[in-house]
């Protein structure tokens, strides 16, 4: 068991309740150690900039910080059950190393902005690689509708063959999708792009802690002011972050579903390359597209991690120890959705359409609303067209074709006026 | 029972059927009843622009969509069981009146876009008003911070006395949440206020529909391009503004949560005026603060709309018949929620802090933490300092005074530096 | 505005602020308004077995109850707004009619038992309805299942074809899934099935009412002993009565999932009644299969409303305002829920099986894991029948029948040996 | 990378989809491997009744799945990112140690109900132990009940002052929760104690499998007849399990607001035992009570799992990967909760009052009520007598006592008769 920061003299301390308070909080604590370290390294700075510390003493501080971010990265140093948390171990250490230097490390710091600012450059870090592969997944989607934009793709509402649909419909559809994900990702990057370190328990501290040097050292766009506010953005900010990353994995999801239907021996629209796919341990015929159902389900495991911040959210301001569960909660939702994510480019770029299975999909009933819209155009009242049409759904389409059909969507967007270049400008403003 | 769009003669409708399909649906399609009329209209417009409808149609059918908002306004039409939604009821009626000029309003649209940017209108009205909300709330907690900057308040952690606070710091912290709240609604504002109108039923149509025409008339910042997308927006956009919204909901959960508590016999610490309670049936005595338990009530309702469509969107891409249970979530959610926040302007204004308890409820204790830095600050290393002020906690505080701990706070955002002129300025341009 | 109970001579009421408060709380009241007067009716009854009440206050309490039950049934009286709750509103008739004996209905009761146990009535009765409809649709499914034993069905895995399977199998899945869900409703009604009529504010009161008398008057079939586990079980108990529910509404969810996809052009397997379908506002080829749609939504209504009470739930013990979101929570989720529910049986037994589709989908391959089995029963290890039918598997099944292969089913629950007979007896005991 | 079962030759696996694939399932296999190999032994007994193994194979797989339960015990076998999951590295086990045996142990299984036997017998133990830790906490608060019954505690209602409660009418309240919460784990129980074992992949086999035989080895109360709802099971009773374990961590949410009010400085109520607290790693003066934080915590998680599951099942029958992500969140949710459960008999018990802090708290007006109704006794019409009360709530209840108000509370259930018996026989009946 660890040694505890604050344990009082005499006070006995129970193996099983230590355990329960501690969970696996200290294993959470790996994810963000470095950022811990870097954070650690930016405020003993600070402290230097208002007489806490020595030069020397700085000096040593950031060399054994550095150290022990190698030792991390390299295994030399395990950060587990010895400590109480990720933040115990980094005071220890340099206590260790350094003595009063490393005694001084935690003035006018709590593990309350501590926490908040290593999890702060964590969640930085994933919501910028989420809106690089979301850029990147509406680039693969944007290349696949121009090379595709002729392929016949049969269209579907209700699952019922609808009307004719395109491959440069289908894939730019994605694109769309994509380029609003990188947006959410890059607008709530810049919301939570604020520095919580220097204002401890909550309420400030009587010293005149240099917050802008911090905020600057560790990159931050702005300082958060309140230190009121930061223990409420606690939680709120996670938050946000996996609504952000929820928008792609429910995108996810619907694409996954419509693949899921495209490789199934009915559709037979997809093929998938062979290691996306896996065998039954006892029906010798199967191949299942494992890799699809997994990311179709990626969107429960974020949804169950805004779940689990969400209901720990009733509670007065302040710092409360309910707080905690909200760690596990985002490596949880992060985890899954970004290594969904990320095979997602791959994927896309590599599936194959077979052609032959989406001609043979499209029914002259297909045709039906082309018929009724250009009775329209040439004088029929719309509604007496559609009725007509309906009244020979079956027959009025025969003899046309495709192409035919996909030529005269014109309407901006429509496979004869895809606007790829809109898209593309909107996804080139992103970098 | 209405008249069905798309009926085919021969087919008996069934009484219980039809029921459950409709649901509550019409009457829900009230709601944005105005906003269906409006891109009614626009769409008019645009089929002028391509031939579909002389000038005198336009002119006929605009006479009449205007007539019928006045009507549906004074309560001369009422949307009601006779039809099966809104946008039938706007078909009829145009057809009753105008003959074939009415059953050519439904050229080149589907009720599928037609949905969507009756929505995409009413959820722009509804995130601003979020927007503009929660701007005013943060004016009047900054208006009170500065008024109230030096005003002692005990500060928490863990519903536990902690160390002092202040006005300034307690009415900052939510003026910041606030700020932020506005800028999310602001953000997502700007991610959904594009045009979906002109995708027909997902996959364009034949038709070279102007829909730059209606994106510039309905005020859109930008055209929703691609009508897949804009099919798979349907509840993606729906989940953003009530995202938006919760936040803000969130934050007030915490904000009731703290009011619920400072209202309590045991705190004392705020008095309500008296038309923010209510009695109870059977207790003489009670006088209860039930708005501030309702504001805290408000956030359960939006996350209710969040899971209700969340939990849909499990489905390919295209139009399904599931999406419509869409609409009576966003109406829980933003009903609840605008009108919680509606009230919270005045409240926050008129509250009414009692001092005397304030400051009975600051102990000793509460100074421990002034005292270890000061050490750290006279050069012993915190740590130290930190056990130093624990074993002697009782009464290392006695005789410092709240104002002396404030006026030591001098970190960046404590008591002593609230730096509300930082946190005006965001503000101000958000305006 | 109604007049208020509780209201104290004085203090000016904010119409803007009693609205809020009111929400729609009044109209929601109209659900179990009848289970209000009978509650009353019974908790009169107790007064005046404890002599509160004369015997003719008694006899003109019950005829006034009985002649606001008729006049509500009726339309004479009208539940609304100008009533604060239902609960008022009785209380407010009996005086207006009868004096004194009305002011004295109230006495030893609270408003927040008054609700709990008119809520608990509603409750029982949904849930006895949500007993009788699982236990229809399992019948249904029973006989089905008997009749089209020997029907080939294609099995799948993944959405992928996996092994034959049958109507038999099929429809005897679903008929153990509603047996389940009969049993879940059940033991759901039986732990709720207790009187918390009594228990005042939730600390009794200083009256030996005869809480023994109300619970056998009301049907129930235990007392709720304590009147701080009364207050503890509102939401609790809606939230066990909700999850009973939702036990059902999710087999709805994937019943409805193999409907929609059996229902489309690829699958083509089963054909619904017209009735079932709707037509497309622009395109004239549609039929979807909307009821079957609405059906798979059912379950996120269910699932928003036990959001809506969870997220209420965090709260020390005792009644808070918090709560009145329960109700219209309730009534959202059973609402929807039974509505889809009931129209089930029916569906279920009108469907029509398309044999030539099914039969033309099952492919030779499907037979790969029986080629195993039978390698296995005549003695080759089975990994290794498997790795060689795998490596034959296109090939192996052929010239083998559907009826063959599900004649060879013979383990208990398998196409050979469907032990339906089991599964009567336990529906059986459910009646 | 291991080997996999399924694998056919010439297919290239690519890394990083092999570790998406397999996520960390085959270390949360390790939570259920001891019931796995239960139920391998069953099923191998089977296959001897029916003639695929011999009595020597029989013997020879029942001896090395002891060995191998025996070594996982141990640690002499570890289940590692070796093996693609459990179920593999059972049979690669049998095969290494006894080679044909080995190869005919899955013979007519699937690894779809080889972990639909897992986790059921996982779920059946954990319920067993929330049904035992619910009665466990009951009994400590009914003695405490008993042994309190005479204590006078402020009653609340909105966090506001109300009427005078007791300690027996506080530990009583907890009591019945929990009795509910130990019949609500009984009932799930039963209702999942049902064998899945010999329904393979769904569809059953095509062997006449001895089922009845597994079902008694395993101590399963029946059979789960039908292959197709075994398949249909698989979340559902997952949930049904979360559903039951929720029920006991609302409570306890409830219960542990109660003590993190009980136990601040304003309410001062309750003393916990040192061990219960922890300290800041700032505040000197500090001593919080996490324990009960982190139990209030509890109930997320479970929620959280809750929604991770339900979210996933909007999928036609069958089986589906995606269904892989169920066995994490029920990890997770029974983890977290039956933790946080282990914890609460003990700390109910050693929980200590402070009377002078329970009696200062009772203010005169609080037996306003207790006014009204004597008044109503006396033949005063109630809504009179309350008015009467209400006019002078201040003063009224003045010369009172605690033991006056408690004495007088004789309604069933209420201080004065607080029917601890039906309770306690309640309680016994479910031992």
């Amino acid at each position: 068991m660890s040694t505890l920061l604050w344990q009082k003299p005499g006070v006995a301390v129970d193996t099983q309740i230590q355990a329960f308070l501690a969970g696996d909080d200290v294993i959470l604590d790996r994810e963000f150690f470095l950022h811990d370290i870097a954070a650690s390294a930016a405020h003993a700075e600070g402290l230097q900039r208002v007489g806490i510390l020595s030069g020397d003493e700085l000096d040593g501080l950031k060399r054994e910080l550095a150290t022990l971010a190698d030792d991390f990265r390299s295994g030399a140093f395990v950060l587990d059950e010895r400590f109480e948390d990720g933040h115990s171990a980094i005071e220890a250490r340099l206590t260790e190393r350094l003595g009063d230097a490393g005694r001084r490390i935690h003035t006018g710091r709590s593990r309350n902005d501590q926490v908040l600012v290593a999890t702060r450059l964590w969640l930085k870090e994933k919501l910028a690689r989420l809106a690089a592969l979301s850029r990147e997944i509406a680039t693969v989607a944007l290349d696949r509708a121009e090379a595709e934009a002729h392929l016949p793709i049969p269209g579907y509402t209700h699952i019922q063959r609808a009307v004719l649909s395109s491959g440069g419909m289908w894939w730019s559809g994605w694109a769309e999708a994509f380029i609003d994900d990188a947006v959410r990702a890059r607008d709530t990057l810049a919301l939570i792009d604020c520095n919580p370190l220097g204002t401890a328990a909550g309420y400030g501290v009587n010293l005149a802690l240099d917050r802008d040097h911090t905020t600057a050292a560790l990159g931050f766009a702005r300082l958060q002011v309140s230190p009121v506010y930061a223990q409420l953005s606690r939680g709120k900010f996670e938050l946000a972050a996996l609504e952000a990353l929820g928008s792609a994995t429910l995108d996810l999801r619907r694409l996954a579903w419509d693949l899921s239907q495209f490789t199934s021996a009915e559709y037979g629209f997809v093929a998938l390359p062979a290691q996306y796919t896996t065998g039954s341990s006892i029906m010798p015929n199967k191949r299942n597209p494992d890799v699809v159902e997994l990311m179709r389900a990626t969107h429960a495991s974020v949804a169950a991690a805004r779940t689990e911040i969400e209901q720990l959210l009733s509670l007065p301001s302040g710092y409360h120890r309910d707080l905690q569960s909200s760690k596990g909660a985002i490596f949880h939702g992060f985890g899954r959705g970004l290594a969904a994510l990320e095979l997602l480019p791959a994927l896309l770029a590599n599936l194959e359409w077979r052609e032959d299975r989406l001609r043979a999909a499209v029914d002259s009933g297909m045709y039906a609303t082309d018929v009724a819209v250009e009775a329209a155009i040439a004088g029929v009242p719309f509604r007496e067209a559609y009725q007509a049409a309906a009244a020979s759904a079956d027959t009025a389409g025969q003899g046309r074709t495709p192409e035919g059909s996909l030529a005269a969507r014109t309407s901006p967007g429509g496979a004869a006026d895809l606007r790829l270049d809109t898209l593309r400008a909107r996804l080139t403003a992103l970098d």
